[in-house]
């Protein structure tokens, strides 16, 4: 059994990581740190693992306790405190998902820009995977570090990753609107969150600049010779958990159908384990009811008239977008079957 | 113009009184009150008010501010501070409107008992009226203090006030189911009115007791010469407005039909012009998504088998349970027709 | 008072015209028709609106009730009936807002195309003005027939007119996204509003063509010498009421900034009684949560990077973008002031 | 393998029966019928369940179909109907696990008058099992066919057998009052399920008598020697999945206490595998949002003041109050480990 350990794991991610890892059978939880809820037992704050980890109890961070009872840590922390802890951890010999996003970004200075402060763990910038199976599947098997995508970045990527790489879009001019559920922003109460303001809202927020931004042309870039332009604006709505990703874009040219987008899709995610084309049924298009629970990312891609074409990806936020996929990262470093412990279908109705 | 002064006005029941205030004929709003947000105008935080009140911007609270520029005050402020600040403005002759719980409990002990803390104004609470006109119209006339009820208080006593009257149940045995919507909670983040904790709730709070029942049972018990024995539960459902009280008892009596129990609520509620019965219709039971929007209480009593009745009152918490009733009590006083600035009807669907 | 008519108000649309003429000074509704309810009193659908028609029950559309009983009729039908009844009425010098699409687009073809079927009013077409103030004001005082927008109509040309009339952007390429709420699809049960399946949805539909589509285009195009092309896709959101169009585009010229924006926004939308434009407070972007239960339109526009530009607009779709624009409508007809019964604030919290 | 059909599986308690057997080690789905989606693929309905079953189509019911393909078979129609299919299932010597009313109701007076139709095979009354584990799972191991509880029942009848089992509750007068999510009422649209209308009610319905009564007054009839009376008002609210019960009753000892409340339900339930104590933590009492995506049902019993007690029962309709429920009968029917397939945690925040 491999040693997990989970810093940060009082919060709604660090609660779907328990619940993932309470019945994944080649890892033990064995230490899961919160400094709010130090010494309280886990079912205190996820109420729904009443029964799963009835020993273990929320401690605060110490290096030396991650070392010797861990083989591998989930890092679930704000930005700027796993940079702080990962080296020694590395050091030690520890493998290391980071779902914070200190390790995403290459580029130093757009960590700065973006996260306003330094860093101090450059040299393991260039070890971090980027921890997106479906583009970076090789290169987490052999990872000490996989930095794992924000959500929107997910959605954003999985939905326009085959119109990127085949080459038939115009890659300077591509809009991405994101609708996402209050789960997004965290298990700490705010006032963009509190029910009242939430529950009926469509409302965009970080219009000036989201953070995700950074990595999705990141990432986009590292699948095109050209130049990547986005407009990015994520959209809060009255669902708790899923994400959409709804991606515009131009076709540069002239032959491309239904036909041919269905077929670049089927051939680029035909062998994903959790990509699924969305095709004939009761609802037609990519759509987070359809995914929740689960760590699937639903995808499609139209032609809209002739010109036009629009790639959506729907997704849980906290699965599929945290949680999962670090799990999946987690199982592909561990050469293990990549579905273990993700197997679940997505709950519906929800 | 009546210049009407409102303290604490940065909530939600505030912008209530704003909003039905910003189209009353007869009064004028020249102070609004917040610690939080002085300086600010009153669309910065109650964006839906912009155009309405232009010039006014939010103020601290200044007792002679207040007593300079207003004939009658609205005190919407957490228990404990309008016993401090209403004896000065009521010497000064203004008018009281006071929302808080401060003057609702006429025995000093309950007051002690519920809220924690000692009474500075006790002289006071003889000249406070409860301000439920459906009950203490009368006294609201010629009041200089009016303490308006809770939200729950509104819906429990009027579902149960025409059986208590009318002296036909176990008034030993009545219990009242409430569920509410996450306003009635406050403007403030909190981890239960946090989205995705409240969005699907049915959480059942305050079972070791709730401050609303001792005003219950001090309003119930003035219909009724027997004691007044009731269970109280809230419960979080996931709506942002309304509230519903679902109230049990058993009859005394063995001739009780529905047609009586009818006639009972149309003889007592008949000529309120907020009291609505619920007859026939699409849906046949009180559910506030009729009435939010509005001042309206939508009422129905019904025969459970022989011997059981069970009483409902939806309201919309913000509104009949708080900031419209207290316009209504202001109406009153003033002399001026009791509908004044409150005829719109509900909002539907919501 | 005029006497008006509504033929179809039994839905939601129906509703909200009866909720907002109900306390209208100059006008009295003297028909609603309804052929699921005909004999039913108005409450008995709109149990909201209990006690405010007690004498008014839903018939059925029968001519000659509508023409001596009616100066004013306001259609609120399916595609293919208002082509069919309106001729009559229009003949017998009856003024008619139709809220129904039969007369929004000019081009028969489009209406056609878009509709599948022919039309039997071809004639009329001339003579209807689209009924948005905001941009034929000056025709709808004088119109016999005013054919009202749709609500996502509504609110995407709300948005994009000032961009286009300043002439700014690249016409050719504008993305509309626009996230709507459950009561714009009636109400009629159906599977896509059935509330397990919407509850939570973020759901893409009509993205093969949403029939909105053509009178956006037709209006847009009135504002431009430059062919409009864009891409649009509405979303089924969790929320009731509300719609808000997220515009997506590119500047062509380089000394656009914020400012600029905002006085072309001031200057275009300044005078107009129910469009404001967002500005400072605790929610910087426009979201329906902030206009629904009145008539405004929220709008904003906002620079992304150098070359993006992003326009919202935030409605509520039974008032803005159907009932309440139908009224506003018929005050410029009616030559009385345009707010009259409309100048109720927004409900906030929701 | 033993081989399961599902009778009536294109609903949503037919789609939680496919999502759990999905995974279930011991059983593989051979049939499942829908009238309305014959010779559609199972993802087709059932959208979240794409990639799970491929091979598998919808057909109609028949019966020769059902036992030579079938060793088990679950039953999921409307009332009336499993009364017809079932005897020659259970003829052919398949095991029916029936999810519908037809076998609940042992006494065939109350069948006819709930469910207004006569039972055309009352011979099979006897044999049937009522399949609630917790009380009846002796008579589940050996059962041919078993009558799985309504929801409503489930949680009502959790929530009160350790209060009738000990025997310290005036059993004349207890209330029930259910709160309930959307999923309940089906698959089918219906108006009081149309989004609109749901979103944000808190609606009583079948006050006039619900037919889970029945069941409810059968089995706890059954635990106690003296009449059982209840009244029982379900409520319907905003959530898509959950009931909540909460049961209102009065203690008839004196000596009774929290602590004693504790023990009796500690000692009732603690070797239950699906029934949770709820305890200490961020919130403190049962609610559905805890257990929604398991099989869990959470419990907590408080006194109120000296002679009130309250019982409060938290589960997933869908699950525990249906597929899940009819895979642990079905589990215990097998005799392999009651928990097999049904392991997975509550999925929160939902």
């Amino acid at each position: 059994m491999i040693r997990v350990g989970i810093v940060g794991a009082s919060g709604y991610t660090g609660g779907e990581l328990l619940r993932l890892l309470a019945l994944h059978p080649s890892v033990q939880v064995t230490v899961a740190t919160s400094r709010e809820f130090t010494g309280k037992p886990i079912s205190y704050v996820h109420i729904n693992l009443r029964r799963y980890y009835p020993d273990l109890k929320f401690t605060n961070v110490e290096i030396d306790a991650l070392t010797s009872r861990c083989d591998l840590v989930f890092i679930n922390t704000p930005p700027g405190i796993s940079q702080k802890i990962t080296p020694n951890l590395i050091e030690s010999g520890l493998k290391i998902v980071d779902l914070s996003p200190d390790f995403r970004l290459k580029n130093i200075e757009e960590y700065r820009r973006w996260y306003q402060m330094d860093h101090e763990a450059v040299d393991l910038l260039s070890k971090a995977v980027y921890g997106l199976p479906e583009i970076h599947r090789d290169e987490i098997k052999n990872a000490e570090l996989i930095a794992c995508p924000g959500c929107n970045s997910t959605a954003s990527i999985l939905a326009l990753t085959p119109l990127i790489e085949s080459n038939i879009i115009d890659k300077a001019h591509i809009i991405i609107d994101v609708k996402a559920g209050s789960s997004e922003a965290g298990r700490k109460p705010n006032l963009g969150s509190h029910h009242p303001e939430r529950a009926n809202a469509m409302r965009p927020y970080s219009v000036e600049g989201h953070r995700h931004v950074a990595e999705i042309l990141q990432e986009l870039s590292l699948l095109s010779k050209e130049e990547i332009r986005i407009m990015f604006v994520p959209h809060a709505v009255g669902a708790v958990r899923g994400a959409l990703a709804t991606c515009y874009t131009w076709l540069t040219q002239d032959d491309v159908d239904e036909n041919m987008l269905r077929r670049i899709y089927a051939k680029r995610y035909g062998r994903e384990p959790f990509v699924r084309i969305v095709g004939e049924g009761l609802f037609k298009y990519p759509d987070p009811v359809n995914v929740v629970g689960s760590n699937y990312a639903d995808v499609k891609a139209t032609q809209y008239e002739k010109k036009g074409v629009i790639a959506f990806c729907a997704i849980d936020n906290l699965i599929k977008g945290a949680a999962g996929q670090a799990i999946q990262c987690m199982n592909i470093l561990l050469k293990i079957d990549e579905k273990t412990g993700l197997e679940a279908p997505p709950l519906r109705p929800i």
